[in-house]
Parts: C-alpha cells; structure tokens; sequence
C-alpha cells in the first residue's frame, strides 16, 4: 500500500494535479490548462495532460508508476466502471477512459475516475469541513452547481455512479432554461452563472441602475461588478446578492427534507464571496426547511480546502479504492 | 430470534397491523381507526389501539410479548431514537414515543418505530417491487407524497432519522402553499390532494365545463370525478390527469439527479389510477432527466404490497433492529 497518492483535478480551464500522504497532507502540486482538442479521439489530449503530471510527479519524487494509487476526478457523468458518460461542459472527453489511456501511456494500473464534485465531498469528508459528519452535502458553487452526498459516511453514487448532480434539480417548473436542456435548474439561480443570468435580466430590466451607468451600459454590468459592489454597500447589488441566497436556500432546503441532511459545505468560485450569501441563506433556510423547528440546527460552512477539494478528494478516491 | 414479527402502519384514519412471518406472508391482520383524541397526553389514544392490535396478535397466536418484535411506521418526523418529532397529519401524537408506551401497557421490549414512508420502501425492497435493486426510491402518493430512499442498499435515514421527505421537495420555488407552510412543494402538483387542489383551480378556471355540468357545479367536482371521467375517456379530464404526470416526472427527475435513481416503486391511493398516470409520466421523464440518454432506462412501476407496503416493512424493520 502506498504512502502517497495522486489527485488530478480536471477542470473545464485548468488541471489541477496533487501529491498527497495519507494524512491529507500536499507534497506538491501541479497545473495545467485542460486541452480542448478533439484530435487523436476522446479524451486524447486530456490524457496527455494527465500523464505529463503523473510523470512529473513520478519523476521528481522517485514513485513507482505501477503501484501508485492515482485518482481523477471529472466534471460530467461518471460510470462506476471509471468511463466517463458525458462532460457537458468539456465534449472532447465524452466516452474517454483515462484508467486506459493513463495504462497505455504510463504503464499505471491504480488509475480510479470520480465525478470531481463527488471528488470534493470526499475530500472534505476526510479532511475538510466535513471532518466526521457522517451525513452531509457538499454543494460547488461554480459556472454550474455540483456536488456531492455523503449518507451514514457513504458516497451517494446512484445506479450508475451519477448522483449528486444536484444542480440539475428543477426549482422553478418552468424556469430558466440550462445547458443540460432543461427548465428551471438550481444552477440557473444559484451559481456563478445564476449570478451572471440574474445580473443581466436585473440590468436590462433597469434594476441596477448604479450599476449599469458605472460600468456604462446595461450589457456590460458583470457578476464580479456585483459582488464587489455589493461588498461596497450599493443596496441595489445587496438585493441581487440576497435573491441569489434566496434562491441558494431553496435547493439547501429541498436537500434538507429529500435527505435530512444537517450540514453543508460550500465551495467552488461563487463560495469566495460566502459572507454575501450565506448569512441570508441560512435566514432564509429557517422559512423552506420543511419541520425546521423540528430538526437541530442546520449548518452551512464555506469549504475547508477550497480549490484543493476536488483534487485532494480524487486522491482519496485513489486511497481507497485501491484494491 | 423471533420466526414472526409485527408490523403496525398507522394512517391519518386507519390504522393497520399485520403479523408476518420472515418471508414476508402476512399470517393475520387487523384494521382499526386511528384516533384523532388527545386525552391522555401525546398519543395515549392511539398507543392503546396500537397495544390492543398487539395483544389481539399475541392472544391469537400465543406469542410471547417480550420477545415478540414489533414495528411501528408513522406518517411524520420519526427520529433515529423512535421517537416521533412531528406529525402534521396526527398532531395528537406528536412528541410520542410507542416503544415506550407499549412496554408500559404489555411489557414489549422489541419496539421499533420508522416513518411510514420509509417502511413502505423497505417493505418493497424485501418482498415487493424493489427487490434485488439496489438503489431505488418508493414514492407513496396519498393525499401528500411520502417516499423513502434506497441507497447502495441502505435506506437513507439522514442525520435525525427525517430523511426521504420527498413530498416537500419545492418544484415552483412560488407555488401552491403547503400544510408545511412552504410553497410550491411536488406534494400540492402530484399527490391525490394535488389532484383535488388542481381539479378545484381548473374547474373553478373553467377548464374542467363537461364534469362541471355534470357535477351540478365548480364546486362539487373532485378527484375522482376527474379519474372517473379519465378512464372513461373524457378529454378535459385526461388533460389535467396529464398535468399531474407532468409534475410527477418533474419531482421523479429531480430525485434522479441527485440520487441517479434508476428505479422508482409508485405507491398510495392514487396509484389505483397508475394507468391514467405512469405512461404519460415515463414520457415527461425523458424530457425533464438530466443525461437521460446516457442512462439505462428508468423503470416506474407500481407498488407489489400495494396497501400492505407500510404494514410489512413496518415488521422488516421489527426483524432488522431487534438486537
């Protein structure tokens, strides 16, 4: 049994690749850009990519190819045979099977997949904000929401290993219409790209009038001149941050009553601005909790490892799932 | 260990108990009304009738009571200690604890309490309609939706016990109140008082003119006018039989998202109109699913234990806590 893992982290821009000890410790760290390369067939360039860092790693720490435990975690639908089924937001690897390609290319044969939000709930679970909660969600707020469900200790995988894809749960029947096709998905309301959305019908619809005159024009007020105009106090970007918590609470509390859960971790890009979010979410948490008089109090904590989760979470993966 | 269990499901007006052998045949079973009579203090009134099934069981059959394992579902919050936190249908009980009631009046020891809906979904995954699979959800549409959750094999129970509260999952994030005092819950689009709500807007809308003749009146039409009328071929009627499928499959989707269920048991009173209901679901599904075509094919049956479902996994639980 090995001492260290790899975790990659494969992200629709950036790799993230981590040298890990069982103690969750980094011993060194990697990034890339994720290749967005259809040549050589699915997933070839990723594959390359991948292989340079596990080589790199290899190489500067003197580690056996053949029993080093690597773990990768993927944005999209991840079978519990390891192929990836669909990545919605990186086609070219739709049907790749890195185990393989990492088997070719390198010789190794410890190569485990892992959708990454699920990745970022292990990795949380063993040494993050989820440390000995034996029930919790872990929620990314990023472009989308990912996630990942952790139930008596367990990983939720589902059938086929899909779950946590709880950002594609409808909240408004006929909402907003999002990538994957359908209507009303939390991720169109509660994400970074919720934020984006919300941004731009409020400016169009004359809502941030500060706003669209300081940035000169209602198509180019930002998410980001949001936030930070709601960290300044601007009331009208205050109102914007509170509807996107609003609608934040309304998929925690669906979570809550689906599956009793009493913590939440919450990470991805959107979790930076936290302070703007979860104050009013958890206000708001207290009128959508079906009983929630009734239950402990519900706990909603920004991610401890932050960009690290997902990558630290595929090492775990790797950890683990070694046979 | 006990060659027999009792199973004991009270609904908000009957209560029913079964005594079933390991393999699930039920060998007796008695029906009494549920009181709705708070003398006494929080669940006297019911407690007594639950003892009095028991004794009737014990008397019948020669069972010893202090060996005798019994298992209680409960339409409400029911904590993992088995006491009940909350019965919005049954207020009368709230904050009982049977197992202890019934070791006061007959000396039980074994007694164990669950939510009624997760009974029924281990009653299915024993003996009825989910056996064998390993990763289901049981969806009872009464007049709210109940449901408890397989996972990898375990029912998913949640930090308190509360899990599997599907029916308060929020699918129009400002939709119909609840009696939970939230809005737009699946249970007010999806359930038979669903039905009754939707029935009263489309009639009262002028949508429902051929049954509001016939009934003397928008006010007098109900459910079963509509499910009547539907199976009778009228078209207004199978229009809004539609509009419940539609909101079916909306809340079934969002559970496959999170839980990637492939398997879903459809249970409860409205289910005796499953043909007017599950084809048209099943379609509505392949619009609403996240991935649905990168996933085997999601398979909505009716309930095998149909009215027994609760009663039995009641007793499955009896057989499976006893320690």
């Amino acid at each position: 049994m090995s001492d260290v893992a790899i975790g990659l982290d494969v992200g629709g821009t950036k790799t993230l690749g981590v040298l890990v000890n069982r103690e969750g410790v980094i011993l060194d760290e990697l990034k890339s850009s994720t290749p967005h390369d259809a040549q050589g067939g699915a997933g070839a360039a990723t594959g390359k990519v991948l292989s340079e860092q596990v080589a790199t790693f290899a190489q500067r720490h003197e580690l056996d190819l053949a029993t080093l435990p690597i773990g990768i975690g993927m944005p999209g639908m991840v079978r519990r045979d390891g192929r990836l089924a669909f990545a919605p937001n990186l086609q070219t690897v739709s049907g790749a099977s890195f185990p393989e390609l990492l088997k070719e290319l390198l010789g190794s044969e410890l190569v485990f997949m892992e959708n990454d939000g699920n990745c970022a709930a292990l990795g949380e679970y063993a040494w993050g904000a989820g440390r000995g909660v034996e029930n919790f969600v872990m929620v990314t707020l990023g472009t989308g929401i990912g996630g990942g469900i952790i139930a008596d200790g367990e990983l939720v995988r589902g059938q086929s290993g899909f779950g946590g894809e709880i950002g594609h749960m409808a909240v408004e029947a006929r909402g907003a219409l999002c990538g994957c096709g359908g209507y009303g998905c939390w991720e169109r309301y509660a994400s970074g790209g919720g934020l984006a959305r919300l941004t731009f019908e409020w400016a169009a619809e004359g809502r941030l009038p500060q706003l669209v005159e300081l940035c000169g024009g209602a198509q180019n007020v930002r998410g980001e001149d949001v936030t930070r105009a709601a960290n300044e106090g601007l009331v009208e970007a205050l109102t914007l941050m509170n509807d996107v918590a609003w609608w934040l609470a309304r998929g925690l509390a669906n979570l809550v009553a689906i599956l009793d859960t009493g913590h939440f971790v919450i990470g991805g890009g959107l979790s930076v601005v936290a302070d703007l979010l979860l104050p009013s979410a958890r206000e708001h948490l207290v009128d959508f909790t079906f009983g929630y008089d009734r239950r402990p109090p519900i706990v909603v904590v920004t991610s401890d490892l932050t960009v690290h989760a997902g990558a630290l979470g595929a090492a775990k993966v790797a950890f683990d799932r070694q046979p």
